[in-house]
């Protein structure tokens, strides 16, 4: 059933035109591994092919196939103006998005011991302003859990939080985030060491209104990240933003996951479809290592990135009582906590062989 | 804790300028019996008041609690284009909804012994190019329980379903329904009575790739409606829409109700914020009958609606396995499975004495 469907997003996407692999994936709404998997029946069969420019397009064959399936010329019903963002940098928050641009051009460069990316700066700003909408910024504070993305800064740029804390593990990120808040006089801002496998201390439980964090995707990782977060919100009413991907977390595990979230005593009260697009293609590292499995598994030649192609879908949680954090002690940072078998992005081939 | 967020959205609201009652709630995302409470607590502590013509606004007293508090003058930052809801009706989709119009002005009108109004056709049009942006329309058996929207028939205008059931209880509406679908030449649509206390014959189980409904917004409810609705699904990657509303249910509702989406084998994919608005306010039978809790409650003297106050979020949900209604067989039709203390909208007076 689910093949159905993935089929059909490859399908719809090929008859309007010839696109890249990256852009095919942007487009579905599917795990990799079943995303290549099915992309790779396609293309076996005949269906689908590259040109020489790696570019995939639909065969004779494949059109025949479309048409059989009743498929018709798709009219993208999403708003142009906010991408199906929901929210817009309208003319009064430009400024804010500059100042962050300029800033953040200084930030130090995602590494692969950590991460492989961050969200564009627009979606950044996108975010802040979303949670500004609904109403977890002005005078709150705000606890963010790794802030690969500098929200930190963004939110500090609109002068609206009372306080702002960021917990990261990236020595360069805290020291760079802790300049800019010196440079600017922000005395509440502050970035400091934290590691998640160990329980926040006493002076950062039940302190904050909002957390933000862009967690791991498993099930086991975003559950500790998230039992952390809580533990620092103050209770009911107090809320929370963080990412989750289709491309590395099935529908199976985003089931899981919300099952975890309401167990925490968090109500799911926004999620917003490909809310966050990666900069991956822009990140030097990408390009200088190829060996990610969403390049050594594709079943076409391909070239780097066109398109961006990790995305992530927006959720807002909010507590309806006291925070049930479902990790509460000392955890082992075992690899069961970061990787599983659906990460093709942020895990290398031959860790899985 | 929550109620601080009801006492900011108030306040954030009234320093843009002078508003309705009306559009106080739709600003909010507080169910109404706590939003009318602390709207009245400033009511009566001196913060707010209402103008001869019925318009609320700050006083004197209001303004200065508004500074204390740190409250400034918010930009909206949500798509002008879109309204947040991150569909448009485009050019090419314009046809459409001309002709949606066309077929809705000679609709049955809403009556208070079923329901008290529907979704405007403009985000009936757009909650179907929604379903056809996730790959929910194009040649899919759709399902419908409740059809107050005539999504039906909006659907069958786009010419890409298989097949549209409509299941419904007012006669008026499959009367409407056939015939158009007859004058059409549809005849793939069909509309048929239904009373959601009996499960489903056996030729409806298991049948269809997509459901539409708008369930009553109760816990018990809720779960009647989509346990039906699920049981028409064919399984793994079948998909759902319906709305839940902020004004008659809670945040803690809503956490009653994923855990029982969960339960239920579905997974919630997308959560869209105020993607409806109810076109209440163009009823006659709200004119006339102003005998509802959100009026006989009102702090203040109001005037009819100006503002499309009653608002709902759009839920995507998704089967990861076979459907596991958690009602299966007959129930009967008891008060509290479509009456709770949050109805103050679809509810009368005299009904909660």
């Amino acid at each position: 059933m689910r093949k159905e469907r993935t089929i059909y997003f490859i399908l719809r996407t090929l008859l309007q035109g010839k696109t890249s692999y990256w852009n095919l994936i942007r487009e579905n709404d599917t795990v990799l591994p079943e995303f290549i998997s099915t992309l790779k029946e396609l293309v076996d069969g005949g269906y689908v092919a590259a040109d020489e420019e790696g570019l995939l397009y639909l065969t004779e064959k494949g059109k025949e196939y479309a048409e059989k399936l009743g498929i018709r010329a798709y009219v993208d019903p999403v708003c142009d103006h906010c991408k199906g963002k929901t929210v817009v940098i309208k003319e009064e928050y430009k400024p804010l998005y500059e100042e962050f641009l300029k800033i953040a051009k200084d930030r130090p460069k995602a590494i692969t011991a950590f991460d492989q990316g961050y969200v564009t700066p627009e979606d950044t700003i996108r975010r802040v302003l979303l949670m500004h909408r609904f109403g977890d910024v002005e005078n709150k504070r705000i606890l963010i859990l790794g802030d690969d993305d500098l929200t930190s800064i963004a939110l500090a740029l609109t002068g609206l939080p009372k306080e702002i804390l960021v917990l990261e593990i990236d020595e360069r990120l805290i020291n760079f985030i802790n300049k800019v808040a010196e440079e600017r006089g922000w005395t509440n801002v502050k970035a400091m060491t934290y590691d998640a496998r160990y329980p926040f201390s006493d002076d950062i439980q039940r302190q904050y209104d909002t957390f933000v964090t862009d967690p791991v995707e498993t099930v086991k990782g975003i559950s500790l990240f998230l039992s952390r977060c809580i533990q620092g919100l103050k209770g009911e009413g107090s809320a929370g933003y963080f990412g989750l991907t289709h491309i590395e977390a099935s529908r199976k595990k985003w089931h899981q996951i919300q099952r975890n979230l309401l167990d925490m005593n968090l109500v799911i009260t926004d999620i917003i479809r490909r809310f966050s697009d990666y900069a991956l293609e822009n990140e030097d590292i990408v390009k200088e290592d190829l060996n990610f499995r969403v390049y050594t598994e594709a079943p076409v030649k391909v070239n780097f990135p066109d398109a961006y192609f990790y995305t992530s879908n927006m959720y807002r949680v909010e507590l309806i009582g006291d925070p049930k954090p479902i990790f509460d002690g000392k955890v082992e940072w075992e690899r069961d906590l970061y990787l599983d078998d659906e990460a093709y992005v942020t895990a290398e081939k031959e860790s899985h062989e």
